[in-house]
């Protein structure tokens, strides 16, 4: 049964943040919801729009039952030593960052012997608007959260967190922060990284103009991404840099590939670009459908194209 | 004054042939439209939802009024070798491929003096579909279509297909055909090969079952130009290598001013990627603005960024 939350605080409340307290409001399931932040402005609005029950500091937020950091991963390290000194016996921490072995890491020096009370989550949801008054209750529903637990990791507490994002409408997935780490360098900060190279270099060359006219479609959903934050992409990518850069250099030899096929351009060397495009074509064209009608992904031999 | 088109010969009836047919005989631009295809099953379906009026062979089409070659870039050398020989004295040949450096030499190599009748285009439009099937009659409507006329072009017959351009609904715009390229290599192609690369090296690792489960929103817009036909981008990347391998060369480049940043991480490499990043997304969110609103686009200092 789950078991409601007296009071919830939210640090940084902006989309996540504040999506969370609502979906929690939506569902009855937190008595209060007090928020912390640096912009008096936004802590406003979020009071005004029913976001927040109420502005607090953050000892006071380090009393909640729940207190759930939602800023920008390069913040948390001073927000969790902040949290530290006043941390409740009985008070769980949890966050919402996209990166995290840096996020776990910074909590453990933070914590000391309270680091059991801590559970790294994160939510697989965002949008490209940002602030309390981006926030909706349904942001959760039906995507997913990865919870990484470590050895020293409360199991009362990570229960507790696992039933928050259940109620807040999360299917609920555990792996290592190394795992996560991995997964999400490949399938998020990877292609950030990848959108991001390429409008900037379209824009810093002499012709930007004509190419900016003439871009249609393909381009405009690749780099769709670009729009981002630069500061938030900016922290992820440096947050998580052993595992971006492992997939960066995999990825570097993909396209040295390409770049000798085209070079020469003989029949092995077209065949090999048609076998890659094959692969990718097949593999996204699955995803689409695992994705929409729950179809299971095939198998793909792993390893290089033909050379 | 727009003249009719009494004939029109579509060799390859497929989404761009067929559209362009159903555009023009919704605004009873042409009196006849004859088809020449290699699927006697996709001809059948062409000829039943009324996207051509009659089958025809080669030769047929080689007197027709204008006759639009809208096959794959790589079949078009052997489709002009096959009108030439039949080629009726008035009638204009255009294309509608994706590269055209490359059609161009071919109609010329093929055409020999009846260079002039053959006006290189390429209208920008496609959807992921393909075939007679799934053409309709809109869908060059305020899209762009490129005409790369050479010293040798028909005035007359430039001014031609240009008329039964904008009657389709486009909006005309005129470059030289290594201007196209360079262009297009930049904001179509080269994106479509690293999309391509990207989900091909992932279903090749041994995690791609995690990374295609833990895939969202980002990578379901980034990779969506991965889905398009493997033989159709084969084609084009191969038939536009030396432009696309110029901006590949740029973007490689690029990749490793990246990951440098990444691997070393001091205060100034989190400057350029913060630096790298700021100027993409402001590109991609003006860019946005100028083809929802209109806005101009702003310009960029050209050139790196801080190394």
């Amino acid at each position: 049964m789950t078991e409601r939350i007296h009071t919830l605080a939210i640090i940084g409340v902006g989309l996540i943040g504040g999506s969370l307290s609502l979906a929690l409001k939506k569902h009855n399931a937190v008595g209060r919801v007090i928020g912390v932040g640096r912009s008096q402005a936004n802590l406003d609005e979020a009071l005004r729009l029913g976001v927040i029950d109420a502005v607090a500091t953050i000892e006071d937020a380090a009393e909640a039952d729940i207190i759930f950091v939602a800023t920008p991963v390069a913040q948390m390290p001073r927000v969790f030593a902040e949290l530290a000194a006043h941390l409740g016996e009985h008070s769980i921490i949890s966050d919402g960052g996209s990166t995290k072995q840096d996020v776990t890491r910074a909590a453990r020096l933070a914590l000391g012997d309270k680091f059991s009370q801590f559970i790294p989550a994160h939510p697989i949801a965002g949008t490209e608007k940002t602030g309390a008054a981006a926030a909706f209750a349904t942001l959760f529903e039906k995507r997913k959260t990865i919870i990484c637990a470590e050895a020293e990791t409360s199991p009362d507490a990570t229960e507790r967190v696992t039933q928050m994002w259940h109620t807040a409408g999360a299917e609920i997935h555990r792996m290592s922060a190394a795992e996560h780490d991995d997964v999400f360098a490949a399938v998020s900060h990877l292609p950030h990284l990848l959108a991001f190279a390429l409008v900037d270099m379209l824009a810093g060359m002499p012709r930007s103009a004509d190419y900016f006219n003439y871009a249609a479609s393909g381009f405009r959903d690749f780099t769709r991404i670009a729009a981002g934050s630069p500061e938030m992409w900016r922290d992820i990518s440096v947050a998580n840099r052993v595992a971006l850069r492992q997939q960066l250099t995999a990825y570097r030899a993909r396209l040295d590939d390409f770049d000798r096929w085209l070079s020469n351009a003989v029949t092995e060397d077209v065949a090999a670009i048609e076998q890659a495009y094959t692969r990718a074509a097949t593999a996204r064209r699955a995803w689409q459908r695992h994705v929409e009608h729950g179809e299971p992904m095939p198998r793909f031999s792993t390893g290089g194209q033909v050379e």
